[in-house]
């Protein structure tokens, strides 16, 4: 049991977005602009930096769902976004990308961690300014998510498989007003 | 100088709310219903759980326009705000406030932190499940604001007095397009 009450079945951050109509639009609309907005970084990517971040946080729920969306992304594969998880410096991924997830790591650390020398790594790689902001924010927004999760102790299904769905509509339907909250629907 | 260009002039979160402002104004909008929406917790309240957990993340800017809004809330008490970003437990604030504060702090270290314990002294001192969701979600969405700020080393003025007039505009006009944003004053 949640350490307050929330909806029975509603797995994660469903159950405490039931709480406060008005945070949970705001909390979508940044989820949405965030991972699914115009953007140079690819979806998958993003979704990459936010399941590496809530994997360094432990965080059960959010790890595996965006981990989903981004798998979903990538066409299923699954086996990457684990990869990226374990050992991301050794996974078949940009150099880019690698570069922002040091600093996406710094950032869950705190954001004093992340140093003048990381960033020049990344605009070496190609990253601009903007793809730097934004990784930034990313990381930052899932050290609120997670703690959201975890800080209310939510239920949170810990087989992938259960997942699977949710990520899909992450993906392709998106953050604001999914089909799984219209129809109760868990995963 | 900020790890990412952003405007000369723009203090903490200002400079690189510049940069996008579809995430911008997700962001604005997140600390407008957290911090001044309809709450059975006072503004001033939320204010100093905000200004405890970016004092503890160590964030100058967050923690000197959060405890400059708290402070003029409480029509200038800005000793109050120093004791509490000090010592809670030995403030003049209520017992209940304190036994949020607790699980803010937690939150802070990580969602994980938090215990039953923690929420059972809340409840004892009167706190409801809804002011439990929002002192979680206050202190996980300030884990955000500060690595923000942070993550990409923004220009943050040290001295107290030059946060007070961004305190009362954050305080008495909000959010979403305050003043300073408009004529581009710093504080």
């Amino acid at each position: 049991m949640a350490h307050i009450q929330v909806p029975e079945d509603a797995p994660g951050i469903l159950g405490p977005m039931a709480i406060n109509p008005e945070s949970t639009k705001a909390l979508r609309e940044l989820a949405e602009v965030l991972l699914r907005g115009p953007n140079t970084l690819t979806p998958a990517e993003r979704e990459m930096i936010a399941t590496y971040v809530s994997s360094e946080n432990d965080c059960c729920f959010c790890q595996l769902s965006h981990g989903a969306a981004a798998a979903e992304h990538l066409g299923g594969n699954y086996q990457l976004i684990d990869r990226v998880k374990q050992d991301y410096v050794a996974a078949e991924i940009s150099d880019k990308l690698k570069s922002l997830l040091t600093i996406a790591g710094k950032v869950q650390k705190g954001g004093k961690h992340v140093t003048p020398d990381d960033v020049a790594r990344a605009r070496q790689q190609g990253a601009t300014d903007k793809e730097i902001h934004d990784t930034v924010l990313i990381a930052a927004a899932f050290c609120m998510f997670n703690r959201y999760v975890d800080g209310l102790d939510t239920w949170q299904p810990t087989d992938p498989n259960d997942y699977r769905e949710m990520g899909r509509v992450m993906a392709h339907v998106g953050y604001v007003r999914p089909r799984w909250e219209n129809t109760g629907e868990a995963a």
